[in-house]
């Protein structure tokens, strides 16, 4: 099995070294992020949505040219486990989800995936065997367009910067207005 | 100069590779996790928080264990370019920002970072060089605390996980509840 273009043994370095762990998400997330670009045409120029921020955003991230920091992955969470990758000009792409359907073949898979056990109880190594063995096998994808607010066409203007009036710091709002923190809409400090 | 051990050429070729493009958020964002790690004890577990999303968290992924996708690294939106690298167990840390009052030392600096001229009349050559000479003489901290609900040892109970009604999906919903987006909170697809 093979990771786009990698070995499954190469991947488990590399996210090794950027996750930190091979967690079995990292996994599911490498394998996900493959049936996406196989299913999409080559050389086009696609942004991500990942549907939750566990994991499957570093698949993402080591795989693909998106990162959160340059702006073409964004996460938009919907509490499940899919990604979308789509044409940044039309929107058109696919998703990718673990069908919960056929994991039906896949028992560990599923015991991780559903968290059917505690953690400390899931068997690693026959999980691991699985995906080896699994490969895109639990995985489905469907064609979809997204909405025109993730499509790179839509006009952006140039957000406002200004020194906020409470802080003191550049933030993105129009001359004179408090920023976010200041507002008190966000609050990070004890 | 030095960022994080790296040279500044070595850490320009690790941002061409990883973000795509040596934007100047990029060399500002590494500088200033470069300020943070020196003003916090070695061999500390630390968390981070990004207070924009743009560039610094990109930064913050390169030179640091703590990715999205792991959980270590927390987007807490203020508009502000800061960032918060705090030890995970009691919150104590130092919070890094670019410092508008030193900016005047910068011109090209404060030019990019107030958006004084658009992109492409911006010397880049110049402030390329101002980044190399200011090292981290752009930029402030304060030792801060953040709170608790960004703590590691605040308990944390694992999320359920079941299928949506709606779309048949795993979410981390309660047994028969509809996930966001078949609830229509998020909304994805055109």
């Amino acid at each position: 099995m093979k990771i786009c273009n990698l070995t499954f043994d190469e991947y488990l370095n590399m996210v090794e070294s950027f996750h930190g762990s091979v967690a079995p998400g990292m996994i599911a997330g490498g394998i996900m992020v493959d049936v996406a670009m196989s299913n999409l045409p080559e050389g086009e120029f696609f942004d991500v949505i990942c549907e939750t921020q566990h994991c499957l955003t570093d698949a993402v991230q080591m795989l693909t040219p998106c990162t959160i920091g340059n702006g073409w992955l964004r996460i938009v969470d919907t509490g499940r486990f899919a990604l979308i990758m789509y044409n940044k000009y039309t929107g058109e792409g696919v998703r990718v989800y673990i069908d919960s359907e056929k994991l039906h073949s896949w028992s560990e898979i599923r015991c991780w995936f559903m968290r059917e056990r505690p953690k400390h109880e899931q068997d690693t190594d026959l999980l691991m065997s699985q995906f080896r063995e699994a490969g895109q096998g639990f995985c489905s994808f469907t064609t979809v367009r997204v909405r025109d607010e993730y499509v790179e066409n839509v006009k952006k203007h140039a957000s406002p910067t200004s020194l906020c009036p409470g802080c003191g710091e550049a933030c993105m709002e129009k001359e004179g207005t408090l920023c976010p923190a200041c507002r008190g809409e966000v609050s990070l400090l004890a």
